[in-house]
């Protein structure tokens, strides 16, 4: 290994609640010379206000924006290219930064391999830089434990469903699923809705918002009347019916 | 909320590094009157490896000690019998405390409410005292971090699969994963090894034993001659086929 070389970091933060930051993360973030974080141009990164506690004082700060890409749909090839693009300029900045000899610790919401786009940054910089990945508490985690819902248990089989997927696709699963978590709702809450109730899971399923941030919410899905939802909000269909 | 009454805390300890346990478990287990785990009668419980570092030097240490049910098998109801007085027994000498006005900390590895022990004394006891659940990394978190692989991005469905299940239903729900988990390996193995060649996912699946623990091993399914695996193994599918 180069010791001119600096190393790769994607550090999980956890799903809201500083707190939940583990050691782990926290002591990388202490010394890591350079900060990098993924966000939507002029949103701040939500990571970033999480984990932005614990960086150096003189450590380099290093947004990653994202291009507006609202007038195209994500299934569209310019919407694709443009999206590589940035992804290629993003790597091509960090990999800067590491040949200069400077760590690189890159924020991810959550755990940094699940639904995260550091892998974006991962699959074209590991292989050529020392890497390291430190896991962190999920979203999904942080919801279930806020609502003290027991989510799988025994022989249950749970099923990580994105809101993206077409209704019917998503009510087949939901009712293939002993557990489910449905991610990525926001603009999907009325196609979820309408798929749980054709997978008749609709009257076990509980919606979070925000879960293990200041201003979390929940309620059962059935009773929520309202058909918007954030981008921090998840459904969950807990598994185990009987409670022994 | 009646001041003389303790709080019930399930904590998720992370998957075996003890950096990866988050600051709000650390804090709690700083000051919890009582920690208490789970193990087989006569094993050391992992959960408290991890974290016995932190618990109060006056702390009460109340082992919940699994009967010995060798010889029965888990669907007869004989052990089923047997396994709900254990943990009827537990949450009654937890309930002790908590009526005692102290703060028990229930330990878990990964995250107390996805497949863990904690929850069975959670519906027991949560409708009766305060409670709070705090999230952990989980063991699969721990494993595809360690290994860098992308779990899931995307459109990917990710299915969490007990190895428990027989071959059939574990090589159904396979072909019909884009990314998968498969827990509790062990014994199992085989059987696992049989249901991904079924399902023509044999390839793509990496082998992980003790993620994030000093002595972890991986390694792809398809290259490991050996069909033991012990009771920390886990195999990981990765969805995400193209690199972009
Ligand atoms: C692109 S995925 C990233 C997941 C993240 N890497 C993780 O480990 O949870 C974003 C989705 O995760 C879910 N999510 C993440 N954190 C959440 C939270 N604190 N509360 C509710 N939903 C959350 C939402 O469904 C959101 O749309
Ligand atoms: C009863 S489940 C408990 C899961 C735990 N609550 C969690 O959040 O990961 C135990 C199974 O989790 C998997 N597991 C947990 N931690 C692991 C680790 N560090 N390495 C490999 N497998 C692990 C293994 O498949 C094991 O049989």
């Amino acid at each position: 290994m180069n010791a001119a070389i600096g190393q790769l970091i994607g550090v999980g933060v956890g799903p809201g609640d500083p707190e939940l930051m583990t050691l782990k993360a926290v002591r990388t973030l202490e010394s890591a010379d350079v900060v990098a974080h993924f966000a939507k141009a002029g949103n701040n990164s939500h990571a970033r206000k999480i984990a932005s506690a614990h960086f150096r004082a003189d450590a380099e700060e290093l947004p990653l924006l994202y291009p507006v890409t609202t007038e195209i749909h994500r299934h569209d090839d310019a919407y694709k290219t443009a999206i590589a693009a940035f992804y290629d300029a993003s790597a091509a900045r960090v990999a800067e930064r590491l040949m200069a000899g400077q760590t690189v610790a890159v924020l991810s919401e959550g755990d940094p391999l699940f639904y995260g786009s550091y892998m974006h940054l991962h699959v074209r910089l590991a292989h050529r830089f020392p890497t390291q990945v430190i896991p962190g508490v999920t979203g999904m985690s942080g919801c279930w434990s806020q609502a003290g819902v027991p989510i799988s248990q025994g022989d249950d089989v749970l099923m990580v469903l994105p809101g993206t997927l077409d209704e019917t696709a998503l009510a087949e699963r939901l009712s293939q699923a002993d557990a489910a978590v449905i991610m990525k709702v926001g603009r999907n809450l009325p196609k979820i809705r309408r798929a749980l109730a054709a997978a008749g899971r609709l009257d076990r399923a509980l919606y979070v918002e925000r879960g293990t941030m200041a201003d979390s919410t929940m309620t059962p899905l059935a009773e929520r009347n309202d058909d918007r939802a954030p981008y921090f909000a998840i459904v969950l269909v807990p598994g185990w019916e009987q409670a022994a």
